[in-house]
């Protein structure tokens, strides 16, 4: 049979996530596993979350509503904007190729950093379209040499911020000056997937520029509040963008329950706050146990470590999944000797450090 | 603000989905609403997907499976085919995307027909391919004008089968005469959503042709397994074709919730069972009831009939939303005097036939 599929999509390299908790325990034989790979939310689900998606149940032979009224109404009302800025997304990776297809043409190109999420480009190439990446900066995104990078045919910019996997974030002086010197046809996209987690005071909130800059951001209920398995995000950006985005959108591209389930979390402020103190403690916690082991790691703003482990992250990756702790090593993003670690509960954080020490702690690290 | 958004963005028509009934109890201020729009399952979500669901709440600040692994499993198991023959997707929508984004370059084009399901015509604008529509022939794909427009860029050629709206099929003998007039580069996607309702022995599934023809069939669990708000679907292809659509298809598509319902769903026979039961002896005294009145329409293998209301469709569309019945109208298809409905419970296919006639004895139809 001739190859039939484009040749583009022969360059994709498909993104490999964080082993399932499931797919661990099948393939190891392993009783008791703990995974700090993904980022998620390790207190759960939200109770009123759970509560609303039981009782929406019953009522999925019926499509979604495509419309999203009820959500994108307690979201504007919660964000203090109209829902014309609002875009529903399966997830903040169906709003990036959503991004994409909206803003990019054939012929333009897309810039974003080294060491960051994959999916832009990944799915910048299954769009066929050109991107960029451009070199961190002391872990940290590069604003000033992605200037530079800039020619007559960029058309957007993804800056995830906080970024993943370094934890590390672009300010708002480094915003906004960056906003001033960007030609006028250049469309910033602010994947804020973690911005719930953040606790220093001059993060420069995407919400406060898509009125008058051409600027996107993207947000998760993945992360803060516990509905990664649901898959709902949504876009904020000017009601001219969110109107061609709605093109683009297919009309039934977020299932019933998620929408349901994340009505629902907006309300629970009590989850959410347990959730942000979980996250304080456990950082407090790596940071010093860490530093007692004499590694080194960037300092997060998110709910994970970047860690720099000194010898082979994959090697240092496997043998801790021997003893059913899963945590994402970084060969992806070209950084040999680092992990990542999500902040998890106290016990699974204290688990972590004890098997870290006993792997580290080998002469010779097993292949 | 300059225009950003991609020149063909601009004639994109959105999909404009049948009426919700909460949105229509809220518009029309109603307090009964049968919906008998979107070819649902009027007997509600399969008990066992029901339950499993309810088990799979609690871990939904997990990501999902982004292999499927065990949906794929029992898939395959339940089609007797390979788990590389199948490729998940949030919905058969999402997996439209997926093949053009796997198959057709720039440069490519689309061939359909007039009078289908609307999506793929959207889908290949948003992805700016060129798709060709062929008219029907008495209320059937024209397969045979179909391959007249092939030429030399022609890529994909989408077949719903059977038809929505029309609820007509594509026989066996049909089908296999134009696969084998076809030339060796076109891709034939046969759009199955409709498969469960099918009653006649000549129907040509595409499960019988992807491992020798250029065929890949698309499945959804929206219709017979009544999961439509969840989101799930598969596409059923040669393992070089999914091993592609692998790569463009996303790592978290598919939420946890859709994967464990859809699981639980393929063992609920007894659910199955009633459902066909259900839609077979509803599309019996449909067309006693329609016949009566002197209506005529298409024969339908699926579960819905396209009727013939002899006057503006729309006006009837809104007459009967008056008295809580939500029909589809066929304006975005073309086809001024006719409606579509689905088959519903006794009781609701009873209460259409008993509106339908108040709405079309009226002497003027109210706009």
């Amino acid at each position: 049979m001739k190859q039939l599929a484009r040749r583009n999509i022969a360059s994709v390299a498909s993104y490999v996530p964080g082993k399932p908790i499931e797919e661990t325990k099948r393939q190891l034989r392993l009783k008791e596993i703990i995974k700090l790979a993904s980022n998620e939310n390790p207190l759960g689900v939200s109770p009123k979350a759970k509560e609303a998606m039981k009782k929406a149940i019953s009522g999925v032979n019926r499509y979604p509503d495509s419309l999203g009224f009820y959500l994108k109404e307690k979201l504007a009302e919660f964000l203090r904007v109209n829902t014309g800025n609002v875009v529903l997304g399966n997830g903040s990776d169906e709003l990036i190729d959503i991004v994409i297809k909206t803003f990019v043409e054939e012929d333009e190109n897309i810039i974003t950093s080294d060491v960051t999420f994959l999916e832009y480009e990944i799915i910048a190439k299954v769009n066929n379209r050109k991107i960029t990446r451009v070199p961190l900066k002391y872990f940290k995104y590069d604003l000033e040499a992605i200037k530079r990078k800039i020619d007559k045919k960029t058309k957007l910019i993804f800056i995830a911020n906080p970024n993943n996997p370094t934890g590390t974030y672009v300010t708002k002086y480094e915003f906004e000056d960056f906003l001033r010197n960007i030609p006028s046809g250049v469309i910033v996209v602010l994947d804020e997937a973690y911005e719930a987690f953040i606790d220093v005071d001059d993060f420069p909130s995407g919400i406060n520029y898509f009125r008058k800059h051409n600027v996107i951001a993207l947000k998760t209920f993945s992360k803060a509040y516990g509905l990664a398995g649901l898959r709902i995000g949504y876009a904020l950006a000017n009601q001219e963008f969110c109107a061609s985005m709605e093109k683009v959108r297919q009309p039934f591209n977020t299932n019933s329950l998620a929408q349901a389930g994340a009505l629902a979390a907006l309300d629970d402020k009590d989850f959410l706050r347990r959730t942000k103190e979980n996250n304080a403690d456990g950082k407090i916690y790596f940071y010093r146990q860490l530093s007692g082991l004499g590694l080194s790691y960037p300092s997060s703003v998110a709910n994970f470590i970047l860690v720099d482990v000194g010898k082979d992250g994959v090697t240092v990756f496997k043998e801790m999944l021997n003893y059913g702790v899963i945590v994402r090593d970084m060969k992806q993003y070209g950084l040999k000797n680092f992990i990542r670690v999500t902040v998890g509960t106290k016990k699974e954080n204290e688990r972590f450090i004890k098997i870290l020490k006993k792997v580290l702690s080998k002469s010779e690290v097993i292949k």
